[in-house]
């Protein structure tokens, strides 16, 4: 391995903007990280590439990411493409030898998912999965404690990931609310997050799972006139998890007032923890069967991740996760072990959504994930 | 009818005490209704009844509740012994031309519920059912909100009601954590409020009901060793409302760190609602699609019921919702209106935690709810 | 003395219902105590009175309280009226021999206060001044966590009682607006209460004040046209306390959105404390230098007061504080014990606003108080 | 002026840090400002520095900041240094015609500050005052609503800026707490800020200060044994604002449980606003006389530099202040316009502390400032 890596983001939208952030600042920040250069952005119109590639700090722009795997000064190929592109572009860039993070969902489909599980495990490079909500101190602090023990055994979980973005009627369609091209809507795109912190957290699988669909505005304005709404607006699930706990999550966008809020709530037989996204440097913490709910503020420097950044009170932003996202990376790849999430995180994540559309099929009948890993 | 009205209680426990509390103040806190008579407390022990009655404002104490019915000095009889003996003092109390407040559960079975809704329909005096969070100032400036279409229609609602007092595994067993004398568990007794807000607050019923449940502790000491418990802990809901709205449900004994977490939040297609018994004077509204959510200390003289307690600023607690209830028992005896919540609007609840139980053992598999009212 | 007191409250205005209040529910929610009958209320407008007495439980009506004092039935003698009426009556009744309670204020001036003290230490009867804030039980909680060392010693004490009913500057002239009548404005109304709550929290007296007062609207339409206002709408003073710590203390009128901002925030050497009587069953502790704000939820039986009311989460509102008081007064009668707060602490609080009106006179510069009990 | 803008920074501590990261991201976040060159970063110790360099993104470490700003590819030197180096620094490199930022605090004393004012009006270049949290954008959006007269007349502000660090008799002695090094103590350190504040978003200046200091723990432990801690540890401030507002501000390092509690709150004749940066991406705003306190995401595009980050609820950390600090100097630059925070608000803010320190000196009176600005 040469001394420093060489990084490839593919993707110029919103993810493709948050990972250069990232690798604009995660030496800056992790000084103890193998040093990286920002070889070459990739984007589909050349233009708008060569311009972006100049203002979020890349050497070069490029339009042809296969060109891009082949070159030996791309060591890292980060995907920020739309989810139907991922299979091939991961599966490519490891078959050339590329350490790969792809950001979430990792596929659209179980089968691709499969695929892409399969094609890390024989690869040489490393392969993560970008569910950078890992990183936020506060949700990792969260499952440093129960790891721990701090809580007891996890009885209950209660998780919601609430945005509002679609209570307008006049929202316009967009490929989002087509299943062709989304697979599914708030319960892909939100519920993954939910379901990958409900697994994180816990450490927990879940054996069974319950689900319900629905689409509140079944048709929207597309620009050939009114269009049908093939995805879900809201979703409710309930995982079974090992041993006996129970995990209920609710997704939704049009949940009226709500940005971005992604909630977890975790009770345990000695304790109990809780976090909200839009106080993403918070966590509630009780700890102990007759303590009561302590406000953490999750800047110290014995929290997690945080020695690397600012004195305590210092708060975060929603963009750090990403820098801290690419220092687990770039740590393990130097350490030779597989980054976490892995690929096969993502697919016991997809898994659980496959369920829940079954069961929604099947009026809510419980799914069954005997084969959950 | 005279000039004054005569109450009984049945029953000198926890609920004998707030429903006396109320009979005590009503009055006071509201001059326009009719002026009552502490006439008579029940109860099952003579010596002990005597003393309650003693401290707790009656004029008589009694350990004979048909004697007591047959009284023509009392008016109105207000049940708040266990839920078993519900249907038959009701039942006997209406027969007997008298005024009936039932605390919540209405009853301990669907047939029972059905026989003293039919009782209620054919008797001369008011039947009610003592929902006591229906007079939450909060929940009824909630219900009067979404009445007004302030929040447009409703889509999701996501209830809650936490506590955590079988947390400790040391916990004894009790009468509560038997199926033969409870019922159920944390979903009759926690449950039934929410369940009842859902409708009161939305004005929508359940065509259909999926729902879990969850003993975490099979096994707790009791008097004679160790036994098993036969009621829920914990248990999950999802209803589906008229017109397609949905509205979930998380009920739990063993929510470490939670006392009475009463929660609900409602959106809907033009803002939002959140409550939380815990600050039962707060209603979190969201008055508009683009508007940010507004904590409303509800304590003005145009919120319910407040022109009659303090000035604004000055909290009311928990015990008041017992005042409230009776006085809107006493207005619509006066106004020969039917009160409520009736006895229907418990079977209305009733009939979805027995939907909740079915479809809890077919697996989580969608009861309908045809003939919902 | 007789097996039960009789007790008369003066004063048929807010102050006089919440008093009847406690008087009506004492004995139900505190049956330890010794029983009262409640004979006489006192008024000033015959027919006012009478219905006053019937809705609010009192055995008869009076508009001459001078005759009322001298019954021989009458033991407790609790004064409701204007603060102007205070020192007469009081007097008044400690010469009768009675108990008397006295509303705060104690007194509208110094030297009135200052009699009142004296009478107070030479009469039979038990003194005791109405600061029924004290009997918050999260208030009395932080006293207690205090007086344990649980936050070390106190540097720093942070308090404001911030409300919003005269923003309007349509709001008309009153006597609460003229010096003449009220004393003095936020200072005293407000003022009062947070000093007194600084005092009995903390243990420590003011050594040394400094304060300014302001008036922001200085004209108000009267019934005979635009008037002068003549007291504080906002104050502000800083109270140097014995061994060093120092107390600030924020007041006003025109805090536009506050109903009832009474906050307290003590930082000590070991810990921290927080309350704002807004939400009145909550005090936010940090247990240690180390520990991170709790939010404790002030419902437990081991909590102050808490044993005699019902089961943990279920809140008290602002009139049960006039109940606990009571009860205080009861068992102090009793035990044959001095009441707390007696007169000497209103008095203490009376010189804290004097030396803040001779402060602001004097441009802010600081007011020794030597002889500060 | 060339087409690019060379860089230095000087300081390569905390906030050499938290500027280079400014420096680093501006052109991404904000592609619209003039393109700049990490030139060099200016350190006192070679190694050290040229590490710094290397990892935060330089081109080129120094430890001569003359022979910097004497650099023709140097066009903006932002001084990162302690106190007590700035005014030198500063006038020699708007001497040198450059551009300049300067971490706050402005000087150590009030002449320097004069002496750097005047070189400012002199001067061709740009210069700029570092209080980093005017870029807040919770803190820019109260400015504008003030300034709109969303809330009417401001009447009171109530600031604080509550830290803990030195709570611990423990910590050790350091140049922070001794006069001749740091001028003064919490005062200075976090009162300037909030005063700062007070100015920008009331748009109003100060006509009189009083003041009172405290130090709590007189003696630290110092590399040669116990020394005399010769600053506040807390302080307490009043001013008397153009119009007659009052702004009250308490200022702490010992407050127990505090972190980085920086909060204010402003009431008008028509709303309120209140701010934590503990919550940076929140608001609570009262908008108007009869309204309740919304709690306001500050994410969305309309809000004040919110356009350039990410959708709404995506929320930013701490160090994104320094890069729209770095974006606005650019744009002021570009147009020629002199940038704000200028010089003078940061004398304007020294006159403050200054009052205050002669107020606590008079034994709290009043000190005017009648040519305040």
């Amino acid at each position: 391995m040469s001394a420093r890596l060489g990084v490839a983001v593919l993707g110029t939208a919103f993810m493709g903007r948050a990972h250069s952030s990232a690798w604009r600042n995660v030496g800056a920040v992790f000084p103890d990280t193998t040093p990286i250069d920002m070889r070459v952005l990739v984007g589909s119109d050349p233009d708008r590439t060569a311009s972006a590639a100049r203002t979020l700090g890349w050497q070069e722009a490029s339009t042809d990411w296969r060109e891009v795997i082949a070159r030996t000064d791309v060591h890292i190929v980060d995907i920020c493409t739309p989810g139907h592109l991922h299979a091939e572009m991961a599966t490519a860039a490891l078959e050339a030898g590329k350490h790969v993070l792809v950001e979430k969902p990792l596929a659209t489909g179980l089968a691709e998912a499969e695929r892409m599980v399969a094609a890390a495990e024989h690869a040489p490079g490393a392969a993560m999965l970008g569910f950078n909500y890992r990183r936020v101190p506060a949700l990792a602090l969260a499952r440093r404690l129960v790891g721990e023990g701090r809580i007891g055994d996890v009885r209950t979980v209660r998780a919601a990931y609430l945005q509002d973005w679609l209570v307008d009627a006049a929202a316009p369609m967009t490929w989002r609310l087509r299943a062709e091209t989304a697979g599914n809507g708030a319960l892909g795109d939100l519920g993954s997050h939910a379901i990958d912190q409900i697994f994180a957290i816990t450490g927990l699988r879940a054996t069974g799972v319950r689900g319900t669909l629905r689409t509140f505005q079944r048709e929207r304005q597309g620009p050939d006139g009114l269009e049908q709404v093939t995805v879900d607006d809201a979703a409710w699930a309930q995982l079974d998890l090992d041993g006996g706990a129970v995990a209920s999550l609710e997704v939704s966008r049009v949940a009226t007032g709500r940005k971005n809020g992604l909630s977890i709530e975790l009770h345990g037989t000695d304790g109990a923890i809780s976090f909200d996204l839009e106080r993403l440097n918070e966590l509630v913490v009780t700890d102990g069967r007759d303590a009561w709910p302590s406000r953490v503020l999750v800047t110290e420097p014995t929290h997690p991740y945080l020695d690397a950044w600012w004195p305590p009170g210092h708060v975060l932003g929603w963009d750090s996760t990403f820098t801290m996202q690419a220092a687990d990376l770039l740590r393990s790849i130097a350490a030779g072990r597989a980054p976490e999430p892995s690929f096969a995180d993502g697919l016991a994540v997809q898994r659980v959504l496959d369920a829940v559309e079954r069961s929604d099929a099947a009026d809510g009948a419980r799914m069954p994930l005997d084969d959950h890993r």
